[in-house]
């Protein structure tokens, strides 16, 4: 059988290196694990005691495809606690992890061949799934000047149907401030561009709280999930918002391209956001890994990226190193025992000179990880 | 902001007849649910049992994108017990529902504008989501004369890059046995297309086994789920076997538009699959609701339909009765109390006379759904 041209997609380079890591720890090394995208931790225990329940009460079918109505009036009522956002619980759509937020977002949006901006670095998947439903993503070189986020002067003229951004952005963890979040806002309009925010890292912020698309625009879509910040990314639940005149398209394209998004997840992640004790208590994980990384990084000699505003990655520009980030990471693992990813999955152009370390895992890890990679640098 | 034209699918014609139903019931009268497609039980206990203790022992995070290897080794021993075939686990993809299946099949195998066969009737989603990946659904009508199932002579000449069959089908329950399948195969490779086979409904069988592609070739993609047979609807969570040469680019299309199919479901799953004996009594009650259809349609006044082979459905001819099965529907629900649902759904040509009732629902709910069915058209 033939194989379409759509489904050319490119293989994901970190796989390369959690291949090596799962080799390394079949021989008995130790590894600490700076690859990896997903919170060490599992759903809330609230999440799973309201599961169990469920599973006890009823038959767990078929919800309808928008979602559980009481979970889309939680998630309303959260935009107003977070951001002082009034938002009608009828335009939050609940989908199957962001994954699912993106099929129905640039299905609903874009026809085949309309062009995508991404910023560069970015998630893999973007250009991926874009690709996959014959889009054109039209990557946006950034610059560490510009915290390695888009600027409107990145796209001007580029005749864009769509901009997609992320703030915190992966891998960067940097963020859009109000200002510049409206000025991409407004110059995506003047283009007569669909605006995206990728949101998937909120919640996860360290100086100050990340600002929501829904602050400036009604006309947008925010694309967020309960993978980052309620720690469950197995379970494939997320939520979009979409315009008011956007929810019956998007709910015909979700009943038929998904029929809904898992009934159990919707249950374990309703009670996920009143486990706050808990949700916190990651944060402040995440706060003292942040700490450690940014200053063990340095002490290492890893200097050129910009400090995290949100998420849980460093990227960086090892560029006085090396013209091959995928070598770098290899001698990084069989050397030091540490796994990161090289920057080429997020970035195929300029990727061969960065890395992405990740301090989603335990401070133990972290601490271990720094003191490992100092040694490894000293010794380079 | 923009609406793309590949989002522009048909609405559900079934689900006026539910927010009928709904409004009904609110005001107090009692519904029978014929129109619905999901059996009325829940996931096997074993099944909650297996979640339970796993949500205790582990983070249930990602997994790999091809589903838990467990999962993927049980469901090859299916077919090993199930059909006599022999499968390479590694030919097994867990997938989000058969929903997830679906776009990863299409995604896989077709381009922009690549014409699939499907018949009609059929389900509904098949054309929507084929339409809103910019590929174009071809309608073969089929005839009662071949049970609703599509022969070569429906697409010779038609220069198809797919065939899409359903065995049981939806809505007509019947089934292709081993001749009329591999003729289908036949015609649709000399066509140099590829073949694609729905087996969702396989274990709910009354005479016979179902026939799986996989028993007359290896060159297909088999979509299944965990919705029907294993009564898991909400969950999300099927299965597809594809070529060997096609598991790599299934694989990475997979790890960025679904990363993978929901953790927890994928352990409910596997559990599931060893509780025969809660399986076997769903599928006595569906027996015994299948004669008390077929005996108690027919002395209604509904005769023109093929018995079904398997599923839960009955697709009834009406037309001696109506050219407005969406009347018709809606009359049944207001003087009977019994929502059916009208055929546009599954064929928008013929569908107007054509009208499927599911008797996935108690038995209880079915003897009284016939009564009132039996006053109704003696009343008529």
């Amino acid at each position: 059988m033939r194989i379409s041209t759509r489904s050319q997609v490119d293989p994901f380079i970190v796989m390369d290196v959690m291949q090596a890591a799962a080799a390394a720890e079949a021989e008995g090394r130790h590894i600490i694990h700076m690859e990896v995208g997903q919170p060490g931790t599992g759903a809330p225990k609230g999440a799973s005691t309201a599961l169990t329940a469920a599973m006890e009460q009823g038959a767990l079918g078929y919800t309808v495809a928008l979602g559980l109505p009481a979970l889309r009036q939680r998630i309303a009522r959260m935009y107003g606690e977070w951001y002082n956002v009034d938002l009608d619980p009828n335009r939050v759509v609940i989908t199957s992890g962001s994954s699912g937020g993106f099929i129905l977002t640039f299905t609903s949006l874009f026809d085949t061949g309309d062009r995508v901006g991404i910023g560069a670095p970015g998630y893999p998947s973007y250009r991926q799934i874009l690709k996959a439903l014959d889009l054109a993503p039209v990557d946006l070189p950034t610059s560490l000047e510009n915290r390695l986020q888009p600027v409107p002067a990145d796209f001007a003229g580029m005749d864009l149907q769509g901009l997609l951004v992320a703030s915190p952005g992966n891998p960067t963890g940097t963020m859009l401030d109000h200002a510049a979040m409206s000025a991409l806002i407004d110059a995506t309009k003047a283009q007569g561009a669909s605006f995206i925010s990728d949101e998937i890292y909120h919640g996860i912020e360290y100086e100050k709280k990340a600002v929501t698309a829904l602050e400036i625009t009604d006309d947008v879509y925010v694309i967020n999930s309960f993978s980052k910040y309620f720690s469950m990314t197995g379970w494939r639940v997320g939520w979009m918002v979409v315009p008011e005149d956007h929810v019956r398209v998007v709910e015909r394209i979700a009943q038929n391209m998904f029929i809904c998004a898992p009934h159990a997840s919707q249950v374990a992640a309703l009670a996920a956001m009143d486990c706050t004790d808990e949700l916190e208590a990651n944060m402040d994980v995440y706060r003292a890994n942040r700490a450690m990384m940014i200053t063990g990084l340095r002490e290492a000699g890893f200097t050129r990226f910009a400090p995290p505003d949100g998420a849980f990655y460093v990227y960086a520009d090892v560029s006085e190193l090396t013209d091959d980030s995928r070598a770098l990471a290899r001698d990084i693992l069989d050397k030091a025992g540490v796994a990161v990813t090289p920057g080429l999955d997020f970035d195929p152009v300029r990727g061969h000179h960065w890395l992405r370390f990740s301090y989603a895992r335990s401070t133990q890890d972290i601490a271990e990880g720094l003191g490992r990679l100092k040694t490894y640098m000293a010794a380079r």
